[in-house]
């Protein structure tokens, strides 16, 4: 037998079901056999270490745009230079649509973007305006070109749907064969618990977390479902908190219902108390749900040995602390709903790792990223 | 011992706890005394009878108000010598706030017509408009005033409120010490499927049953609790159908959550099928949440003894079959979405009784009523 | 209208549904009216106080027998002395079958003794034995004769019925038409951790909670409910500890299977760590099952508010502290094991009454009792 | 790259996670690589053919010894070879105490039969009679040599160990760190209803079924798991034959306890309908726990979806029809606690092949088996 182009040699081989010692034989790009003794014409030593299959992120923010430009600072090369430095080699980023625009021409800005990228992708397409046109034209046709996830938002202003809009796009996607994947959080309990926190002077970061308990996650996550059950359309609901949005896709898949849930490190690692950080530190850890306590945490996990949670995702948002359109760019004294949302995850970060504290958490992408060198 | 004004003599006495034979003696219109051997200026004998407490509905519809004249063909005349008719001494009605409009003048009015009723009463306030006004200055007064309850509409047009003005009149009931009670059904999912129905040609009564499924109270009744726990306001849910919304109460209650739970003899005897009766006979037996089946019922049944629903009320509503404003007032070819919904019950009714039938069920409060004479 | 015997007058009249001022008329030696203005040969002033009904213990050891003598210190006079100053005029005690003999005679000799008691009783027959005479001929009989319930011990030398003696009760009850109760904890696990914690030197009275934790009451109930299930026989679990057995009853009942609970005070208001008290004191708190915690208190509660646990009664069980036959008979260093079971109930008793325990817990049917003089 | 031994070409490779086709490279007995273009001094074309890894039964019956002589018909040749026919490639069997007697013995016997096994093999050690020695000296010593697994039955004549004796088993288990395997249901339950039905004239073999309903193996279930928690012991519960059962595996877990289930395919496809087969046909149907029906079936596949039973074994039992110790031996009139007990599986078989059926279900092992040639 000719040699392969490459192999590593000697690596603890770990599968999603096995893990064993083994060669990795690569031919033209590709993995072409796996086994003991294999020679190529080139080698890597791999003894002692881990040969793993390329991560896959499901959720990730990059180079997200809104009608007047980037709404992200993550760009797809700094992302996905991220992602790979971390073992990923696909993500799943977002295109949106713009309020009463059509989903085609942002689309297409988001393909051209996106092949800037050093890994695999594919988008979930956010509906934000679900006309006519959009579900019954526009869906169908990115779905037919290879778009198979809908996303859509039931709180965030200006993404938001409400429940008209929301069944519109379940039943486009049922048309379609799609899937939906939602935020769930109730869009008037958190306006109406904000509204009360400013009022009372309440802006501090930490007011995040006050501003949207479980119980508006939990709602919505049963509205969600109840509608997708309606529909008979399968959805998956994403980033789940904790045990009590959890328990609701618990429930509809004993009815019988299709719902997934994906849940995040954040959730498995950070608590509202990461909010509490002096200065203004406390808005790197403002994410959307808000992270909770460590009794959430614990139940989050059984939930995941229990399967009722399958995928874990980043979630990844990446924003720099000091950058023009980062965490702190409306001001230290910036009320809790003008910081930027979201965390950075792509690459996974090390929660007290003094060195990514000490240049700001959310340089994840950025040159140093939290490789913690 | 001097003589009472009345005594009824040898009735089997039924109350809340107890089971025996006795007389009772009245005085100054009032029970004075419950016993053996009680003598009285004037007898009756209530021989092999049964000498019950008067009853208290407390959720009927009489005489409602809309902007432009009345809601209801009942009246406090007919209503009320109905409900006496039944044994019932005490009712809850509702008095209604035109949207744009202060409570004041129109509760004013509702007094005024309730001042004709044969029987004790009492009125839920709907809210339909919770502006500034409203939650901060006229709510209070109307509880300080003596009415405790406030009723709210998660679906209904004209009276629908969304999740906004739901968190406001909790909050405003929460401050002045009411209860909130609620209607729940999902107002967009019922006007999508209305919507597909009727652009389907399925205008028939049976097709109200399809409008509204389970799945659409259960979701409201959710959300409902979900946002009364957020506010930390007690709510009772009205009229539910069946075990799948009661389930939603019985975990709140597991949660310390304070809400109790209301069912009518309706969703006890009736099922769907009983709005595909042939001819139009189908909409006599149109209310919301619709009649569901016979498992559901059994269910039902099961919920009460376990103490999840803690009253069962009429949720009377008695339309005419005939009648200028009756059920088949906008025409038999009319859409289930234009005929009147409710079905009568402060009386109390027979399934099957042929008299009833004969002349249409939804004649109770006139004389015929359901006395099946 | 002639006068009553007797009027207790102007108390505040409390029953299972209501609560009202009124005077209570007696005539023959029974309450005859209850009323207002009601005069009587005899008066008693009763204003500012509550008049109640008559208590019921459905489960007192009182003066039960074993084949040498004497099982209980308490005496039928003492034992109902002690109910009635605490307002309970009816007692359900026990009559034992000693092993290998017939049940008739120890029967009789406890009704010729209860006839000394001052207030009303029955008896639940203990069955130790089910032999063929027992099953076919007694039970039947003793039902027949006004004996409804029959007890059960799933552990306790020498009362134990292992499985199949279980069964055969079970089977004999659902012929004659009586309730079977059930003490339901695990014999042999009881034993195998008792032998474990005295080969260790572990002897003192709070080893006793040690030996029979949780588990071996849930295990033993779940099996008692499970036989009775398969005989279709209803049965009573007694002196329910906490929620994890009443966990057992609830589903049970979700199931459709007739069976109900009931709890005792010290499962309310003690704990394990009474057990501890100092010096041999923790002898007076000793029962089975064994006091718990807090946690599993607030818990029983809840059961109690869900209904799962319908009766609440006093497993009475009167030791004094230094008798001949109390707590202290087998000396101060006598292991768990030997140390005379139960509390004292029939009249109530207040934990942390310095009074009390200043004489001893156990002192209830003797002069002093807990009346806290 | 010199050629390999043995090449199986071009299959399409199933593992437990990944499903592609590719060359499976042999050398000196063992897979060496997997890939694309590997080449063998032989070669096995597969293509269009499924490449699987060797099954793993865990739960088999062969060659089982009493005390008089062979307990099974099975033998290691017929049984393996069965096994291996199937594509199984280890299967775990049993090694049995004989009651009053050591373990080493038989266990050295069954090592010496077991050589002739064409298939890799372990056992689980049944115990029976739980000795101090038993206890302390023969179960660590066996752990120590490879049997990692104790199997106890808590029912079946002469197998049955009480609580007592489990308990034992438990904790000997825990000091020696093995698992403790467990047939559950209720040895007391069986025979009562067994001894009615005989008594009854309902000897035939779908009476099978009647004797042992579900309840007697939930009961046993849960009990089973009561004691592991006691003695905080890891176990696994053999054979659940539906979602009663397998509800108490996962309510334990949810409490943390380290309990595991197994089910096997004739709990999957038999209902106890097929013990009513014609003649004495049912008789081949006949196992413990007994086959349900088809609900039970349906939330059989559900407690596997959700992962509350992790393992699918054969509990192959391989009876003869007609042989000298087969289903039939006892003759047709035989009751049913007379014919020997068990369904073959190691090879799998089909439900309504008539081919098997005409020659007898229970000839796995024999020639034709259930080739179904």
């Amino acid at each position: 037998m000719s040699e392969w182009d490459l192999v590593v040699r000697g690596g603890r081989v770990v599968t999603a079901s096995d893990d064993y010692v083994a060669d990795v034989a690569i031919e033209g790009g590709r993995i072409a056999a796996v086994g003991l003794g294999l020679s190529g014409a080139r080698r890597i030593e791999a003894d002692g270490l881990l040969v793993l299959p390329g991560g896959v992120d499901t959720h990730c923010h990059i180079e997200q745009l809104q009608p007047g430009g980037l709404a992200d600072e993550e760009s797809f090369e700094s992302g996905s230079a991220s992602a790979l430095a971390g073992g990923t080699t696909s993500v799943i980023t977002f295109s949106t649509q713009f309020k009463g625009e059509a989903i085609g021409p942002s689309l297409a800005e988001y393909h051209r973007r996106a092949a800037r990228a050093m890994v695999d992708y594919s988008f979930h397409q956010i509906i934000t305006d679900a006309t006519d046109r959009v579900v019954f034209e526009e869906i169908p046709a990115i779905v037919a070109s290879g778009i198979r996830s809908l996303k859509v938002f039931l709180t965030y202003d200006p993404l938001f749907l409400d429940d008209r809009q929301y069944l519109r796009v379940l039943a486009a996607a049922r048309r379609a064969g799609a899937l939906v994947t939602v935020h769930c959080e109730n869009y008037e309990a958190i306006r109406w618990r904000t509204a009360a926190l400013l009022a009372d002077g309440r802006a501090a970061p930490k007011y995040h977390a006050w501003s949207r308990p479980s119980v508006v996650e939990r709602e919505a996550t049963h509205r969600a479902i109840a509608l997708a059950e309606l529909v008979d359309q399968p959805i998956q609901v994403f980033h789940v908190s904790g045990p009590e949005a959890a328990e609701e896709i618990a429930r509809a898949r004993r009815r019988g219902v299709k719902v997934w849930g994906e849940t995040c490190p954040q959730y498995l690692v950070l608590t509202a108390a990461d909010m509490e950080r002096p200065g203004f530190e406390g808005a790197n850890y403002m994410c959307s749900p808000a992270p909770r306590d460590q009794i959430t945490i614990d139940g989050l996990w059984d939930e995941i040995r229990r399967g009722v949670l399958d995928v874990v995702s980043s979630d990844h948002s990446g924003w720099s602390y000091e950058g023009a359109r980062g965490k702190r760019s409306a001001g230290v004294d910036a009320s809790f709903r003008d910081i930027p949302n979201g965390v950075p995850g792509c690459r996974g970060w090390r929660r007290g790792c003094r060195s990514c504290s000490a240049r700001g958490w959310a340089k994840v992408g950025s040159a140093c990223s939290n490789s913690c060198s």
